[in-house]
């Protein structure tokens, strides 16, 4: 993973290449055999596409097969899901998939249009709501229906930000309280900029191989018991609901199947906290809490270190940084290193599973992973 | 397939859904597991990214696992391959696969930046040149290093159009000789409008399935042989030779060998003449003809229906046309007509193997499809 931050002025090539070369010497694979980019933006803000062909040569691996894959803020663990599903095709042993963005040295207005594209275009955009506002009706009806303050759902962002102290790659290492994020501008009522992930520059990326092929190469290699990727309906007026997403529902209740374990079996969680109404309603959709009362795993302090569910060890999208297409290549590497006991201060002790969830657009698409280390 | 045109004034779900219900309904199918688009410049034209989303909500198949996929021109193509290890992957049964390019409705100079997306932004965008440009560049060394006339080269274009009369959904249904191509305005010296591919909007879809369960809702499914990606050095100056795409080589010397076949074992072949010269490369790097000799095979009628290798029956990117991110999966769905007998008026009779070739950017990236009729 490169440290997240705006104003890098690093190119897509330079950001991504980074990553990819720290994931290579880690593993010590002596080649590929193929490249998958998950990225969401650079049509629009680089006006640069071919990304997979672009990163192959700038790594020096020009001749593999090479994919960009997007899924909206999804993008970087959807590309996990499309390489994971190259490797069970039996046709390449050793895939690299990183991710990428560069939001950083553009407008508010540029960057605002751009996460627009993650919604319908023809049907929504033209009715002049932000990509935030969107998230802005959830919170609102999120509080009015099960009667939960704000106050409540502002412990996401405040632990997010206490865990990030522990990241040196984090965007906002810097400590606030409830009454912070209350207090700070208000961006989309009831949306507060201490509730809203920021604008960042990253890239992060893992290797992937069949189990009897990474033992050859690393010491302590982490399995993917489970990746799954599930959809909903693109837009929030076309459902009936809009304080859980059926796509986190789909896509874990597919993944815990597939993995042979429960929530209760989960020792560490990224969620996908792009706003933090959306932190508290992944506990929920991932089965960590009933409907309307994730927060109250927040009261009792579960989502800590010490706690049941240590939730967003590396500062989350919130304050470890939402580079949106990289964000869950991000989760992944991060539950990784938990697995192998290389996260340094961010470390769990003891964490032997751990899961992802990375949502694109308003929840309209998630992927989920759950990595578990292999003895 | 959608018809192709310019000016259609359709969105990029009106022409996917199109396509993709006809693939749905030709195929009996009840279900899909999944749905892969592939597409190149929605976020840079429309301003929409998330079309695996979009897409699936339109079709009424929310809830699926869907992915965008993009490799610029190749996209389809390369999409179809992602498809493809999905099925194999084993965890997705029934994929449909569709790709769609918006490219009407938008002035030249923003298509022409469009298409740069699929060159190096930084590098080569800002010395001015343009994407034919770059294509030009390859005619001439083409034309020069192996003495071939620009006359021999425009046969490509003409058997194109020729092609094209026969099937009811191309661009440009009309008869061109040799001289029409040599008199056509000049885009890029030495490549005129008639050698280069136009602008238009459309989108093809197919479904893939194991064979058994392909076998249980097709009369006569068509076997994918075999499917492969490779690349190249993304920028031609980074090249030691630009008049062979090693790409090509390398992606279809690969599906030779998964599919067990050589070139003359191929009935009928589809492939990438976006720009004239690209064709009769075409002919030289899948192996049917020695390198600097395509255009003999032309002398010889070989590439026309009645030949030994039937070439661009429906009429090429260069005629039946070039929505640049579909095209590769109009090739596959080509192919697998005639493999079916249901190619219409460009049915070539008797045809049991199909390839195809859809290149990505400058020959950055090529994906090759071995498809035959099963028994």
């Amino acid at each position: 993973m490169t440290a997240i931050n705006a104003g890098s002025g690093r190119s897509l090539t330079d950001l991504f290449t980074e990553a990819a070369r720290q994931a290579l010497d880690d593993s010590g694979v002596d080649r590929i055999d193929s490249l998958y980019v998950g990225n969401m933006m650079s049509g629009f803000l680089q006006k640069q596409e071919h990304l997979g062909a672009l990163m192959a040569t700038s790594l020096g691996r020009e001749g593999v097969p090479t994919y960009k894959v997007e899924a909206a803020c999804a993008s970087g663990g959807v590309a996990v899901n499309a390489a994971v599903k190259a490797v069970l095709s039996g046709l390449e042993d050793i895939v690299l998939v990183g991710a990428v963005e560069k939001m950083s040295g553009y407008t508010t207005a540029e960057v605002t249009e751009g996460l627009m594209m993650a919604e319908d275009r023809l049907k929504v955009a033209p009715t002049g709501v932000t990509f935030v506002g969107l998230n802005a009706m959830i919170a609102r009806e999120y509080m009015h229906r099960y009667k939960v303050t704000h106050e409540s759902i502002a412990q996401f962002p405040v632990l997010c930000h206490e865990n990030a102290l522990n990241n040196p790659k984090a965007q906002f290492r810097k400590k606030v309280g409830i009454e912070d994020v209350l207090r700070s501008p208000l961006v989309a009522d009831p949306l507060r900029l201490l509730d809203c992930s920021g604008m960042g520059d990253g890239a992060a990326a893992v290797i992937l191989a069949p189990k009897d092929v990474a033992g050859k190469y690393a010491d302590s290699p982490v399995e993917v018991a489970a990746s799954t990727v599930a959809s909903d309906a693109l837009s929030l007026y076309q459902r009936p609901m809009i304080t859980t997403f059926e796509a986190s529902r789909r896509a874990s209740d597919r993944a815990y199947k597939l993995a042979g374990i429960g929530p209760n079996d989960v020792d560490v969680l990224e969620v996908h906290d792009a706003f933090s109404v959306l932190g508290v309603m992944a506990l929920e959709d991932l089965g960590f809490a009933e409907k309307g009362s994730g927060t109250k795993l927040l009261d009792e302090g579960e989502c800590a270190r010490e706690g049941r569910f240590p939730t967003n060890n590396f500062g989350g999208l919130k304050a470890r940084g939402h580079p949106v297409g990289a964000s869950g290549l991000y989760q992944v590497a991060e539950v990784a290193l938990q697995l192998k006991n290389e996260a340094g201060k961010c470390q769990v002790p003891g964490a032997e599973v751990g899961l992802t969830q990375s949502v694109g657009g308003i929840g309209s698409t998630v992927a989920v992973h759950i990595l578990q280390g292999m003895k």
